[in-house]
């Protein structure tokens, strides 16, 4: 099994600069850290099965039913369950996008239909993508800020894709894992409209804003009861850990560190932007925290000679040899990859 | 989703003493709580999707290759997982088992054949089970020790079940998840005749022996490429946390806890059964950490009563209301116990 194709394969490679994984650059607050070593106490029991604390605390903080919370062994696994209880035959993916969508339908011997957004438009969904969604569509999968453009769907085109699934019975399935991170959260989730809607799965995750790809924490939000259930029967009682589970509960009392790291992604975002454009190197401007830009071939190795690993994008669907993608990190961490590229670029 | 029916819930119960749930009664080993510790500096990046170090540990532990070894978030989730790369017709259950055999299959549509095993045998497998072994059998789900009578299945008749599967291309999944914490784990355990059987899957667990349920540590050993390939596909890369991979490299290290358990363990078993039969309460005399006993009618409310918690056995198949499982656990736990049995028996 030697085709891992993700960010973040620090395994494999001697890095001192990782910006091939779109977590939080702040890293895991010490408020988590802190409840995960606690937990190493409580590590003979059984975790609770229901999350109840975690799913409470969770619905406090997003004004949702706990009953409308399902946690998951990080939000991948909850994909895989997601796909397992609907079991699609027509599903509809706009790429390039993240290819755990694509392997969890293979998993189950699906294939999506792919809609390939154009490179001569940004990578941005516009309306046209609306007639897409057919009687026949059973799935909508859809990531926003999509990965690895970082383009949220603008909240007018969302709207009417809700519609327009609604129309047509279709199924959506909303990755908000990295809404978090954009500088206008609350704008662009769809969580607060779920009330009146009980075909939308709305992913989300602990990993990028908290720090804890580790620990694997992902959550849902649906208002549909027997899809939920169905999802619970799929997996092992104890998919998500006792220290999951404490580290889930300790973030949501870090909001000092949310509002730092919110801010530190706004001000390194744009001097990232501002010093791609010095250098010449095309990027697409999108809101998440991470950026896709179009490098000079051979950048990826280039950079892992200086012990910096970014994201090679050309495994995604739509893609090129020099599309890749860096996540904003620190701005030591930012200078210095921005000193690497001057030398590459020789600017 | 209310209808959790396994030991351990302490989150619903005002408990002193747990006894439901087959844990090491010495808990986590220090090595492993303070390598969770540790891995709580390192939740900011994604774990390792091949878990590199553990399977190579695990490959020298038990002399099998890394590549026939797979890991799991928990042995649960290879049950689950094994059920969705067979996808089984036609699966022997002999019962009672444990649980969650059933409700993987039940969750991709399967139900198994049982065969009831005898309570005037004293719940053992015997001779007749071969029998039940017939070419249309994809695949037999067997626990040695069984779970909840704590019988393994005996060398001799083992490997007669194994040269029957061989003849009916039955696939085999062995369950050992509690033989460490035999008196025999060696003489019990399969893995050293695995290179001749590339058609069994013996799953194994952190859980019991290191105190880890809280963990969700688990892993198979299988020689068949074929299936362990397809089995990664079916989830997500990142399923072992870091937490739990950290926490799995440390036990493996652990040598001396492991024998002060075993010792425990032998000694407190042969006290339990020893104050058992004095108080007149019948048991199957098992070779795991656990006895499984036919008490009064009410049993588990009045202990419960006495805040202790047992595991009431009523939910297997072909086990009555007395039935009851309870873990072995340390002098001073087994001590109460029996102190509180004496009370309700008037003994």
């Amino acid at each position: 099994n030697d085709n891992y194709g993700h960010g973040g394969d620090v395994y494999k490679n001697s890095v001192v600069y990782d910006f091939s994984a779109n977590v939080n650059p702040l890293g895991t607050p010490q408020k988590v850290k802190d409840a995960v070593s606690q937990a190493a106490e409580k590590l003979a029991i059984y975790p609770d099965p229901y999350c109840t604390e975690l799913r409470k605390k969770l619905s406090r903080e997003y004004n949702v039913p706990e009953k409308s919370i399902i946690c998951g062994n990080g939000a991948a696994e909850l994909i895989f369950q997601l796909v397992l209880a609907l079991m699609p035959k027509n599903t509809l993916l706009p790429v390039p996008s993240f290819s755990e969508y694509e392997s969890a339908l293979a998993a189950f011997g699906g294939k999506p239909r792919l809609y390939v957004l154009q490179r001569e438009h940004g990578f941005a969904l516009t309306e046209d993508f609306l007639d897409e969604i057919t009687p026949d569509t059973d799935l909508l999968m859809l990531c926003t800020p999509n990965n690895p453009t970082g383009l949220c769907v603008p909240k007018e085109l969302m709207d009417r894709i809700i519609a327009r699934c609604r129309e047509t019975g279709t199924w959506l399935l909303l990755d908000e894992c990295f809404v978090d991170l954009t500088d206008e959260d609350k704008a662009y989730s769809v969580i607060p409209s779920l009330r009146e809607n009980d075909k939308i799965f709305v992913l989300r995750a602990f990993t990028k804003l908290y720090g804890m790809a580790g620990a694997r924490l992902g959550f849902g939000i649906c208002r549909n009861g027997e899809i939920m259930e169905k999802m619970c029967r799929l997996v092992q009682p104890w998919n998500v850990s006792v220290t999951a589970q404490a580290a889930g509960a300790a973030a949501l009392d870090c909001r000092e560190f949310v509002q730092k790291t919110k801010e530190l992604i706004y001000n390194e975002k744009k001097y990232l932007m501002a010093e791609l454009e010095k250098l010449g190197i095309s990027f697409i401007p999108g809101q998440a925290n991470y950026l896709m830009l179009s490098g000079v071939p051979g950048l990826y190795e280039k950079l892992l000679e200086k012990k910096i690993l970014i994201r090679r994008c050309a495994n995604y669907h739509g893609l090129d040899e020099g599309d890749c993608r860096i996540a904003v990190r620190t701005h030591e961490e930012n200078a210095a990859l921005i000193a690497a590229l001057r030398e590459i670029y020789h600017a």
